[in-house]
């Protein structure tokens, strides 16, 4: 290693690119959008507003917002090839290696794959933004040995969504509820999934390259998989009355829970406190109030004897389990959400691009010769 | 973004990460694999001696390096599901592509896929390694309408690549050279793809999810893609007598020309001189020598003029079309040669894991207010 430098272990703290799409200010607790105000968009936006916001600076008027929801809605239809790609796998495969495939595939269908322009990358963010949803519903679908519901153009990409997953239409609450988390999902700054697309895009390679490659970053338990654990820790507990004892044991044994703590956030996650409201209404209205009852005695329990604040996949896990989702479809579903970040993220790096290359610090064996086979 | 921090664009001279495996020393043009210098291992070393070397720390003696090339044998064959998801793939498709769902399609079929453990993970690197080469020859026959090459137990890695590729036994020669292409590309500490594996591994996702990650990154053009590239200017410049004028003309319009470069080595890249004297060899022996003649001319003019070195990409290119490999899947051979390094740093960032999550720094629209949509 070079004199002078040293190792930054996670590059905490290093600043690895300038962006106009995400203003996070983890000292105060605070998350902006293109300069809006993340409680703002969640209650007052639809994701497709904010996918728009993303890959254009601004929020759309009224006719840039539907020329924008009918090209979303014109590219919900995957290939035909990839459904029968889908009905060759193996039926109990993570949902998040079948995504990372179908992300691959649909490369291969796309016209502009390997166009890397602004045209190109914005709708190819736009494709990717709708086939993604579909892709997840259409192999849950097939997993469980049903068909895939064709997607419904006169629903919003939420409402579309819930209703390619289960075939009902759901209602307006669940809806406002599942759109507002894909809001909350959609952008998060050099975060570790969206930092591998930038690297991937930096070597000048395309968006569904650098897309395939957020997806399997996304999919761990320190990033978005923490949902699906606090979801299984719920099960775990299994009642309200359990979580004072579940607890203890996980202090005592220093059990790592997942759903708390955050690299950048020390004040608390803004997103985890609108997730909350939305999750007390869901399992109220599911009347499963019992998630949210464990999700908040669990949080007061830990908060108190460790000092952690639940971050955004904290609420979103029983949020979304009221809302009739797997439990494995958690971070598809957080993935869906997140293209819109991931994409926009893709075409800023394209459009100042300087390829992303670190160091290692070599701690390994000295220079030393080669020794033949008898000899070693 | 907090104060006293500034953007390191591309992470330039970051340390990212400690590792034992690559001492890359840009300065004096040296490179070492677990302390081996690159040019012994290229001449002295097996493909396979090299593949055990990153996942193990020490070259092998007779009896494990035994046990080990059985093991990659072994791990040969892939699942029929995926032959068959390739018969459903467009046939026109980037190799690549297809490459990163296989990859996905591979772990699916795992039964380590989510065993992060350093046990499971060198079991994972091993198949990994022979069940990329299998994929790759497999879908280029499929692609040609031709049915798979099953492999060949009785030949190395390298000869049973170049088998199942072309259904032929290649001279030793040809073996020789191709094999020390795969040691030459096998490892480059915290290049942009095993960075990228090292980030999606971060998030203690697992090995397949981050390997189809670097292959996305591998196949930019400011990378492995590079290969592909100078092969393509070759076949513009189309004869050796044209060297001279289209290098004028390059130079003359500031064109960027791929393989030369590089963002550590600024004395030389070791990789080149080597890879120089192996395409000098197998132009020869091809009968087309001319190819070999005109990146030597190439690499003369744009040197002189511009003071650029070629980088492993450049010399490769030519050695990879005379030994036959078609030119779309120069990139896959060479992710086929680094997925040694990319499966070692995955275990290694397992074994000493921090999740690497950087900052950005936001550059775009200060905070405002959210406005309706009749009042934007």
């Amino acid at each position: 290693m070079a004199e002078g430098t040293q190792l930054i272990r996670g590059l905490e703290g290093v600043v690895a690119a300038q962006t106009a799409l995400c203003d996070l200010d983890g000292a105060n607790g605070r998350l902006a959008y293109c300069g809006y105000d993340i409680d703002e968009l969640a209650r007052l936006a639809t994701f497709e507003e904010v996918a728009y916001l993303l890959y254009h600076g601004d929020l759309p008027k009224g006719g840039p917002l539907d020329q924008f929801t009918v090209a979303l809605i014109a590219a919900r239809e995957i290939p035909d090839a990839l459904v029968r790609a889908f009905r060759l796998m193996p039926k109990d495969t993570d949902p998040m290696r079948v995504l990372q495939a179908a992300v691959a595939v649909l490369g291969m269908h796309d016209a502009d794959a390997t166009d890397n322009s602004r045209a190109a990358n914005v709708r190819k963010a736009i494709r990717l933004t709708s086939q993604m949803a579909t892709a997840i519903c259409a192999h849950h679908r097939v997993r469980n040995g049903e068909d895939p519901v064709p997607p419904a153009s006169d629903l919003s990409h939420a409402a579309n969504f819930l209703y390619m997953l289960t075939g009902k239409r759901a209602g307006g609450a669940a809806v406002k509820a599942f759109d507002a988390s894909l809001t909350l999902y959609a952008e998060h700054e050099m975060n570790a999934s969206t930092f591998t697309t930038r690297v991937i895009t930096s070597t000048l390679s395309d968006m569904h390259s650098a897309v395939a490659g957020g997806v399997g970053a996304i999919k761990g338990t320190l990033h978005g998989g923490a949902g699906e654990a606090v979801m299984r820790t719920l099960f775990e507990i299994g009642e309200v009355d359990n979580v004072d004892k579940f607890s203890d044991q996980a202090i005592a044994t220093k059990r790592r829970l997942m759903g708390f703590g955050h690299r950048v956030y020390k004040a608390g996650d803004p997103r985890a406190a609108i997730l909350r409201g939305m999750a007390e209404d869901a399992c109220q209205q599911s009347g499963q109030f019992k998630w949210y009852e464990m999700a908040v005695k669990l949080h007061g329990r830990i908060g108190a004897a460790k000092g952690l604040i639940p971050n955004v996949d904290f609420y979103s896990a029983p949020l979304f389990y009221s809302l009739g989702i797997p439990v494995d479809l958690f971070t598809p579903v957080i993935a869906a959400g997140r293209i819109a970040g991931w994409s926009a993220n893709v075409i800023e790096q394209h459009e100042d691009n300087r390829l992303i290359r670190p160091r290692g610090d070599y701690v390994g064996q000295k220079r030393r010769a080669f020794a033949p086979i008898a000899k070693r």
